[in-house]
């Protein structure tokens, strides 16, 4: 198997799919992506992912046949089937359901509202995008809290690494950037902590990226 | 086991639930939360679904444990988990990634963007929900015909009834509520028709449940 991924640098669900990648050890090819010239728009893009957006996994099987996968949960369950050690979710099916719910929450309730396409459309209707973005980050991170503090280990679920904290981390990044509060969601800021300490964390970074913005254009 | 569904006749994320319980053929006690009068904003309500969403699914284990799950998706991959047969997902990693990729346009590219909570929020900026939620099904449901066209046998991915096909039937039926143009999505029109020869749709349609407005009021 060899993977392509078609991504950006400061895409959240770009950034989940690095992290799994690395988590599992996966050489790939990176292709920026350029968001903000509207690449994702391109014919030659949307033929891949008619979405038109990031990322895009391209993953050429060993007889050469090309298979195109889109949305970044959809890429990372793959990874895990394909990929099965070290896990992304734990075995019990009530554990694996509260990773999944975590994930979702980043994933459908909040990414949705403040990502390149919603911020857009926000604009041409001449709404602030980014207070748009930080009530669904601060309704979203919030029922985060409330949850991990039950279920929270070293990690999100427990003490193993799983879904839940890839989609954690990128979001934390674009909570940040929309200047969403963080002071009432400790146990995510100490599970962030715990992330960051892993190499595949580090690696996938957006600011490491080839594609990534010198600082201050960011 | 025993399942009590916390839901709402026309939200699609119920739906889905429902649409799953009923094709494993599992009996679940039916509870409506009327969203209208914000029954899921109550601290009860939130206690369990910290989201302040429907649909919650409260698991009574035989020991008489209690988990509260949410998230449509999530829910359904436990039922599918613990509940193998008959498959809400194919066997084949690229065919399971790619029901996935379409279950998650509906989830996360589309339905956030109609929910209450989302259509509230344009309400008080004084914006038109309506057109809002119109322009993403539009988009999103061209991207599903453009995969489906591709991939679909008599259900969205081959021949064998999956997620997809359970996020795309109240996807449809939001599209015609909001008022979308459907012309342009012939393959998941037939789709549709297929799916609603079930018994499983049959009973888990939004017009058929307890809190189901009558129909002058919908």
């Amino acid at each position: 198997m060899k993977y392509t991924l078609y991504n950006y640098w400061r895409s959240s669900s770009s950034w989940r799919v690095r992290i799994a990648l690395e988590h599992k050890r996966l050489a790939y090819t990176y292709v920026g992506v350029p968001l903000l010239e509207g690449a994702q728009r391109r014919d030659d893009y949307a033929a891949m992912n008619p979405m038109r957006q990031v990322p895009t996994l391209v993953v050429t099987d060993d007889g050469g046949a090309q298979h195109e996968l889109a949305q970044s949960l959809a890429i990372i369950e793959y990874l895990d089937e394909t990929h099965p050690t070290p896990p992304l979710l734990p075995r019990d099916p009530i554990a694996r359901a509260r990773v999944r719910q975590l994930a979702e929450i980043v994933n459908s309730g909040i990414q949705p509202h403040q990502n390149t396409g919603t911020l857009a459309a926000l604009a041409k209707l001449g709404q602030d995008g980014p207070a748009w973005a930080r009530a669904f980050i601060t309704d979203g991170l919030a029922a985060m809290e409330a949850i991990a503090r039950r279920t929270a280990g070293r990690f999100l679920v427990g003490d193993e690494l799983s879904i839940a904290d890839v989609c954690l981390i990128p979001q934390l990044f674009g909570a940040r950037r929309f200047g969403a509060d963080l002071t009432n969601v400790p146990t995510l800021l100490r599970v962030e902590e715990a992330c960051n300490a892993l190499e595949a964390f580090r690696r996938a970074h957006a600011d490491v990226q080839p594609d990534a913005a010198a600082p201050q254009q960011s």
